[in-house]
């Protein structure tokens, strides 16, 4: 199985490819989509649906694993990171690819066994599940690929059932 | 020039379609967009992205005011008109539709020439404006063409500079 994690964002978005097989997951790909400063929020908001039903075609993924939204220090850019959030799910539905979706701390748990790991942690026991030299860049990437193992280890029951995967609302 | 008024959302959208020229505004069209409560949210931004292109297609219009996004109470509804918002200026941006922000205060200003007043007062001062018999329902609707009326006077120079429109940042 084929996940692609989304790291959403309206500036840049990370991603990260990696195929899920009998409990073991390699990484495929990963990387991030920019869209231009300075331009209207409209005009790179359409070039991400059309940045990522490109992403689409190209790397195939069977499934979406994309991060839930929360504000935590900025209202203001969270709420364009919404706006972002809503184009990257719409661009999935057209693409009739399914989505699954997971909480910081649901991506915590699946890839280090704690809720309230830190950023650092979480990003190494990535590398080391995905058998990776280093820690990918950029963070939005490395990101991706957290949500991409989450799914995958959550598809083979390896996390809590307490932070077990459901569908987009 | 005919001007869209659009009252974002995810669950509800209003549109209102109002015809200025030399000063006079003359309401063409209104009404509002739904998605069905229960589908995924994915599932329900990819119907208001179709619902919006062709509603651009059949009302033909030459600009779009939509109005800027502000979190008052329920931060997690704003979270999902957000992403519905994110929609729709992708769907404009696509249609190659000019489009213009503003601000509540900012509708008020320009429709009732007072930036606190009520909401039954917009409405009212709407109606008077379009020379319409009643309050057009929903209030959904009622806000676009609150929207549009506040372009249509923009345009044309009758708000304060300090409420004057700005392109979508």
């Amino acid at each position: 199985m084929r996940i692609l994690g989304i790291d959403p964002g309206y500036a840049l978005i990370g991603f990260g490819l990696v195929e899920a097989e009998r409990g073991q997951a390699r990484m495929l790909t990963y990387g991030t989509v920019k869209t231009p400063a300075g331009e209207p929020l409209s005009k790179r908001l359409y070039q991400i649906s059309l940045d990522m039903e490109q992403l689409f075609t190209v790397l195939k993924p069977d499934v979406i694993s994309v991060e839930e939204l929360f504000f935590r220090n900025n209202l203001k850019t969270g709420i364009a990171v919404a706006h972002g959030r809503g184009v990257i799910l719409c661009a999935a539905e057209k693409s009739h690819i399914p989505l699954f979706e997971y909480t910081p701390s649901q991506v915590k748990i699946s890839v280090t066994g704690y809720g309230r790991a830190g950023k650092r942690q979480v990003m190494d026991m990535t590398r080391r599940l995905l058998r990776l030299q280093a820690i990918p860049r950029p963070d939005d990437a490395a990101d991706a690929l957290a949500l991409a193992l989450c799914h995958a280890r959550s598809a083979t029951s390896r996390i809590p059932k307490t932070a077990r995967i459901r569908e987009t609302i």
